[in-house]
This record gives structure tokens, C-alpha cells and sequence, in this order.
């Protein structure tokens, strides 16, 4: 298992390499040796005498309960990669290398027609693995549990028709009351003086320098190597202060978690991220549990005030801190509030349900995509580039990924809950700069078990209750509440 | 074979990170990547049906010449290939790893001794791999004939012995004669701006940055990963402006025939390079022949000017041309005149011949070096960083590798001389800044053919004769009697 970490570990190099380094002819090679990677590693892990080996593993008696955990879910993925053939891995890698390639340069010309025929045969393969993969009731059921096992259509349909109404009605009392001001992180921030910044804070969050680093890429993303290499990366919009430091927070909170990992638990299940889902509460926690907190910014914006003088020097604590709050309807996920956020979401996974089900034909994105924007959102698409083509995950083929974000944030709101409990005085510890006593409760409470539990039981272990969307209802009724004096 | 190309691609890929910006922490794991894509590698291309493929290829008459040629090849280096067995290659693998990162420490710490316990158990397994390889008469020939194939310790003792006297005698006037000054190089040159200088140079030399880029390691070196990204690494010393620009044009040198190599024979012989002596000529070539000419800075020399007015407004082009020539007997490899450069080779070849034979164990080195190093140059080894520890060739198990440095610079004297005779303004040329001419010629006459010739081949196609060491010796008494006014 380890060696096929290594072949997966490599391969997460190249790939990082390519979205951070990389010069622009050699994608075509790039693409094929990120293939022929994953293909190794495939067959590597479709050896028969790895089944005789887990099978007998799996009857013994004398191993440890991480042992036999470490066993039974080796056991389940080898399942499942038997499933897909070799020629089916090379076709899907080198199908994601080819649209991957198409997204860039459709976002250069800004039109979504660029993109489209790869996107399209991206998405026959799909719904092709759905098949192979087998499911219940509906096709997309089988895409998400690839990132969050036991995730459904109808469990999901459920949670956000519990809670967008909710978040809607939230949204409407906020657009009649006094509106926030936040103009003045639209002002000329030099790229290196935010670097700078950046860096400083991902260093204050508890990011250890000596085992990762942060480069640029055109998306933020965060990968690892082991937990001994974890990679993170920004971009920087001169013009927009927002765009950077909070992905720079993001990232470093996936980043902590991946560092968190056993090192002795490489190449096995539970040196792996319990769930997509649990790496996204991760990183949402520290993003804005914390990072849009004003207990957070108490400390750090007299430190910003000090390295953007003349851009935040008129600036008070509390407009900064609703400033960085401000909920308005907008284009761009990634920019978005905590409420909005779950509609652009929520957008993505009734597209994707669609497209795999076969509702909706590639073709009919840009036109459903802005048709929905219009009807949650109220906004109107401009162009592609701040509509469909503003993602990279459908280039990385990852449909079914999108609900793991809202999860995401309903598990960080109930994970810091749970902190606040146990940590009596962390909220007066977060004003003085003190994040480290957090990060200690999440490297005992979350962090070192990898996949030892589900999602589920996790939440159960740590919190003593399963995924509850009230905590997060909580939260943004509190914070938003007293921002927007509304209730 | 592609596939194979991949595999060992993505392994260049984790070590060009590695040596580049690869976090500390991370060392461990990536050693073990490293090794596992090695083990893989080797284990392809160890296929019995590959043999198969190629016995049956062998006696096809329907081959195209070039095709004929890969076959042939591929055939000679899967025979050597099934030599080694896979824990073979597994164990030199991380033994390399270890020694590399002991002699990164060793360096920091100024100290042989924490480096020899590892550097010995790479020699025994060198010693170990000539076995494997077989030889006659010498167990070191084994090893050259990996970076050279045909050179041996009879041709070798013979060229040395044939040169350095001739080199010894030019040296010994130029003791005598009027010194040169080249005490303007030791200013304070700003990082950045070396940087610009250096990118700048590199640009101008032809170097595609859409199919690679430049970066910063310990040790300039150049790798790639197809013809379409290769990589180039320099150092940059604020205290000295020779230490980066020669070097940038040195891996230039490499990186252009790198990308001169045909796309379509990626993965084979014939879209490898011919040899190591043939790279060495190719960097030789334009930091030397073209990079230190008075010609070549006709051009460049205003602009370097313009580019550090503060440090060169008051030299002229004949001092400056003549400083970046000066002759004097060095600790330092890298650093190191084209006359002097040879004596460094000579050394570490007489080493690691008595190292391989096993007249000299590690623990001799530092005493054998310091001593030669005051036999050959004159000079005293002041400590081992700028002594035995300052290469870092056996760190990457290279033994045998040195010779090809100064066979390459014979190589590019040769292949200059020929260069001259086919573009009669050649000179001319280059002091109007056109270097594409040469570059053209070089993309004719070397690049395409990869291993298609081997050197002596290649070298006969090119100048209809042998590789002669009086091309060199007639354009070092050529150029340094001019700057020395010696006959």
C-alpha cells in the first residue's frame, strides 16, 4: 500500500507541478505521464494476490483495531477499483487531462463553446462509471459517494430543502436592512505586500513551513505528498483584498488537517482524510468560523492596519469586520457569503444530478446555469468566465464534489460548537492571537484518526449527536443577526 | 517504451522538486517515491515479453533506418537493464537518497565526516554494479562506459597524459606574464537584478520558455521531462557576477539541445541525447566557445553595462574580456578557468578510480584530495566545503561521470572549428548579438539525431575526423596567448 502511495503521491507532484510550474508545452506529455501514473497505480492495486493477501488478513484474529480498520477498508477500496478496467482508468485520466486543458483556454476566450465537447465526452465517462459502479435509485448516487461515502440525492435534497428556505428568508431581512459597507477592500493591494500577508497569517494559523510550502496557480487548491509535504497555493487580485487572504485561510485549514495525518499511517486508510466533507470542515472552520470571526480580526487587524497603511488606516475594527461579512447575491462561489454560498451549491449539484440523470445535455449549461442564478440569486451572468466556467472541478472530473463544501460548513459550525464547550475561554484566546489551543483540540479530537471513522461517527464521537444543519442555522442567525441587526 | 519514458519523466519531476522547492520535512517520503518510480522503471522495462518484441523487431527487414536504430538500442539497454535485479535498483536508489541528503548536511556543517559512512556504502555498491556490468581489465571502466559508451581507463590516462602536460607548460608562462584583473566581478550584485541579467541571457541565446523555465537549486543543473519542458537551475552569489551567468549559459547550453531533440522519438533512443560528453560539448560550446569569446560580448557587454552601471560604467570591454578569462589555479570546480578546469577533472578521475579499484577508501578522501589539489594546482584546501564536498556527483551515485566534462569541452572546440569552416561570418555574427545562426547550425548537425550515432559517430559525421584534443589546445593557445601576450 505504501508503494502505491508512492505512484499516487507522484502523481500528485506532477499535477501540482502542472497547475503551479509547469510551461505551457508541456501539457501534451504532462497528460500522458499523469496516465500512465494513474494506470500503475490501478493495476497495482488490482493484483490478485493483494485479495488473498487482504482476504487472509481480514480473518485474523490477532491484529489491532486500527490494524483490522486499516484491513477492512483496504479491503472495501480494492473492491471497488476492481471494478473499473485499466483501459477505462487511462480513458478517464487522459479524457481529464484533455478538458482540463479545454477549461483554460475556454476561460482565455471566454466561451463556454471551447470547452464543451470535452466537458461532454468527460460526462458520457460519468455516467458510464455510475453504471460501473452500480447504485441505488439514482446514477448520481454512485458519483457522490465517491466523495462522501453514504451521501445521497435524496438525503441531499432534503438538507437543502430544509435549509435554503430558511437561509432565503434570512437573505430577504438582510436586503432591506442598512446596507454594509465594504468598498474599501476594493482599493490597490500590491501583489507582494498581500503575499507577504498571506504568509505571515498562514505562519500565525499553525502552518508548518518545514513540511509544505504555498506557490501561485490560477485556483487556490491544496494536495499532499505525505503529511510531511502538503502543498497549498493562492492567486492575487491587486484590486480585491478579499480574494486572497481568505483562500490563503482556506487552504492553510485543509493544510492543517493533511499535516495532522499520522506519518506512520502513510499509504494506509487511516492516514488518509476521514472524508471529503471532514477536510472541507476543516478548512471552513478556520476560513470563517475563525478567519471571519471579530474575535480573530480583535488581534490580527492592527497587525493588517500596520503592513496597508494607507489602505486600511481610516478603517475601524467593526466596519472591517462587517465589511468582510457583507452577504450580497453574487457570480462567483468562491467569493461568496456564508449565506449566498449554499446556493451556488446548491446550483451545481441540481446541474450535476441533471446532467448524469440525463435532464440536461452539456449544450444546455450556460443558458440553465444563468437561468438559475437569476431565479436563487436574482443576478445575471455576464459572460462564462463569471458563470459556467468559473470552476475547475468538472476538469477534474469531479462530479459530486460540490455538496461536500455545503457539508462542509454545516460540520465546521457544529465542530466549533463543540469546541467552544470544551475550551471555555477560546473565544478570549482567538482575540489575543492565540490560535494554537484550537488547533491542538482539532489535532486530539479530528485530525490524527484519518479514516478510522466515518463522517458520521466522527461527528457522533466528537459532538455525541449526528450532522445537525441547526448548528450552522445558529451561527448565521447570531453572527448575522447582530451584523445586519435583524432577527 | 513511452510509458517506460513516463514513469522515469515523473521520477525527474520529484527530483527537480526536490533540488528545488521541495520543504525539508519532506525529504524522507520523497526519497521513498523516488525509489519505488526507480524499482517500477526498471521492472517495465525488465518484461520478458519485451524481449520477445525486440528479438522478433531485430529481424524485421521492413524497419526504416531510424526505426532499425531504435530497436538495436533498445535491445542493448534492456540486455544491460535485466543485469540489475530490482532490490539492486530499489537499494542504490536509496542509498543515492541517503548520501544526497548527507551531503546536504555534511555541507552545512562543513564536515566530510558526517557524509563518508554514507558515501562508502554508495562506492561498495558501485563496486558492486561493475560486477553486475562486467568489464575488462578495469572495474571502473564499467562505470564510465554508463556515461560514455567505449571510453575507458587506457584512452583516458592516455588523453590526460597527453594533455595536461601541454596544459601545464601554457600555465606555467602564464604564472610568469603580466596578471590580469578581474577584481571588478567581486562587487555587490543584487539578486534580482542577476536574475533579470541572467533570464535575460538565456532568452537571447534561444532558450523556449513556452517548453521550460529556470529556477534556483543548490547546484545549477538542467533536466527534463520531454523535448516540450525542460528544466534549468541556477545559484545566484551577490558577492561574485561570474558564479550565475556562466552557469545560466552553461545549462542553457544542455536545455537547448534538450529541446532540439525530436518530439516524436520521445521515449526512445533516438529521442534521447547521444551521450554525456555530447551534452557537456553542447553546454561547453556556449558558455565557453561563445560565452567567454570577446566576439559574444562585443554585443552583450553595453548592455550588461546598461544593466549594472554602477558596477561596470567604468570597465572596459578588453578588461572585462579578459577578467572573465583570468587563468588562476582554484579550489573550486565550478568556478574554475577552461585552462585550470582540466587538473579538477583529472583529480577527481584518479580518485575514483583508486576508489572503485580500491586502492583509497572514503575515509582517504579528504587527505588524498587536499594533497592532490596541492600536486596539480598548487593550492591549499582551506576546508571541505570548497573541497571534497563541494561536488554533487556521488551524491547522485555519478562515478565515471567527471571524464565527460572535459571530453566535452574537446567535443565543442572540435565542433566550433567546424562550425567556423561551414559559416564563414560565424564571428561576425556573433558580434552583432546573432547567436541563431550557431543555434541553427547545432539544430542541423547534433540535436536531431539523439543516440541515432554515438559520439566518435557523430563527431566523424560532423568534422570527418576523430575527436583530436588539438582543437583544443590550438583555441586555448590562440585565445590566452592573445590575453596573456604569451607564445
Amino acid at each position: 500500500m505504501q508503494k502505491i502511495a508512492d505512484v499516487k503521491s507522484a502523481n500528485a507532484v506532477l499535477q501540482w507541478d502542472q497547475e503551479t510550474y509547469m510551461p505551457p508545452k508541456g501539457a501534451s506529455f504532462r497528460g500522458q505521464q499523469i496516465s500512465t501514473l494513474s494506470e500503475i497505480a490501478h493495476q497495482m492495486f488490482s493484483d490478485p494476490s493483494l485479495s488473498e493477501l487482504l482476504t487472509e488478513l481480514s480473518g485474523r484474529q490477532d491484529l489491532s483495531e486500527d490494524q483490522s480498520r486499516n484491513v477492512e477498508l483496504t479491503l472495501e477500496d480494492y473492491t471497488k477499483n476492481k471494478k473499473y478496467s485499466s483501459a477505462f482508468v487511462r480513458q478517464m485520466s487522459e479524457q481529464i487531462n484533455k478538458t482540463f486543458h479545454s477549461w483554460i483556454e475556454a476561460r482565455k476566450q471566454n466561451a463556454f463553446a471551447v470547452y464543451e465537447k470535452d466537458l461532454d465526452a468527460l460526462v458520457q465517462l460519468k455516467k458510464e462509471e455510475a453504471e460501473i459502479l452500480g447504485y441505488e435509485k439514482h446514477p448520481y448516487n454512485a458519483l457522490l459517494d465517491e466523495f462522501e461515502k453514504g451521501a445521497t440525492v435524496e438525503m441531499l435534497d432534503k438538507t437543502f430543502g430544509d435549509l435554503l428556505p430558511k437561509l432565503k428568508t434570512i437573505l430577504e431581512k438582510i436586503n432591506i436592512a442598512v446596507p454594509v459597507d465594504d468598498s474599501f477592500l476594493r482599493q490597490h493591494f500590491p501583489k507582494d505586500k498581500q503575499w507577504n500577508w498571506g504568509m505571515y497569517l498562514i505562519k500565525e494559523l499553525g502552518f508548518d513551513f518545514k513540511a509544505g510550502r504555498q506557490d501561485i496557480s490560477e485556483h487556490p487548491f491544496s494536495t499532499s505528498f505525505s503529511a510531511k509535504d502538503v502543498r497549498i497555493t493562492t492567486r492575487i487580485d491587486e484590486a480585491d483584498f478579499g480574494n486572497m487572504t481568505w483562500s490563503c485561510i482556506h487552504e492553510t485549514g485543509h493544510a492543517l488537517y493533511e499535516q495532522g495525518l499520522l506519518e506512520e499511517n502513510y499509504g494506509l486508510p487511516l492516514g488518509e482524510a476521514c472524508s471529503y466533507s471532514l477536510h472541507e470542515s476543516q478548512s471552513r472552520l478556520w476560513e470563517n468560523n475563525v478567519g471571519r470571526s471579530e474575535r480573530f480580526w480583535e488581534h490580527y487587524f492592527p497587525k493588517l492596519k500596520a503592513h496597508f497603511p494607507e489602505q486600511f488606516g481610516e478603517v475601524d475594527l467593526l466596519t472591517f469586520y462587517k465589511g468582510i461579512n457583507k452577504v450580497a447575491p453574487s457570480l462567483v462561489r468562491t467569493e461568496a457569503d456564508e449565506i449566498t454560498y449554499h446556493f451556488h451549491v446548491f446550483i451545481r449539484y441540481e446541474l450535476e444530478k441533471n446532467l448524469i440523470e440525463g435532464l440536461l445535455t452539456t449544450k444546455d449549461i450556460p443558458a440553465y446555469w444563468n437561468e438559475q442564478y437569476k431565479k436563487w440569486l436574482g443576478v445575471t451572468v455576464p459572460d462564462d468566465k463569471r458563470g459556467c466556467l468559473q470552476d475547475v472541478h468538472w476538469s477534474h472530473g469531479s462530479f459530486g464534489y460540490f455538496p461536500t463544501y455545503s457539508l462542509g460548513s454545516f460540520y465546521a459550525a457544529q465542530f466549533y460548537a463543540q469546541a467552544k464547550k470544551e475550551i471555555p475561554n477560546l473565544e478570549n484566546l482567538i482575540k489575543t492571537g492565540d490560535s494554537s489551543t484550537l488547533l491542538s483540540w482539532l489535532r486530539k479530537n479530528i485530525h490524527p484518526f484519518g479514516r478510522k471513522y466515518s463522517s458520521e461517527k466522527l461527528c457522533h464521537k466528537v459532538t455525541a449527536q449526528s450532522l445537525s444543519v441547526e448548528y450552522f442555522l445558529n451561527y448565521v442567525r447570531h453572527k448575522y443577526g447582530s451584523i445586519y441587526r435583524i432577527t
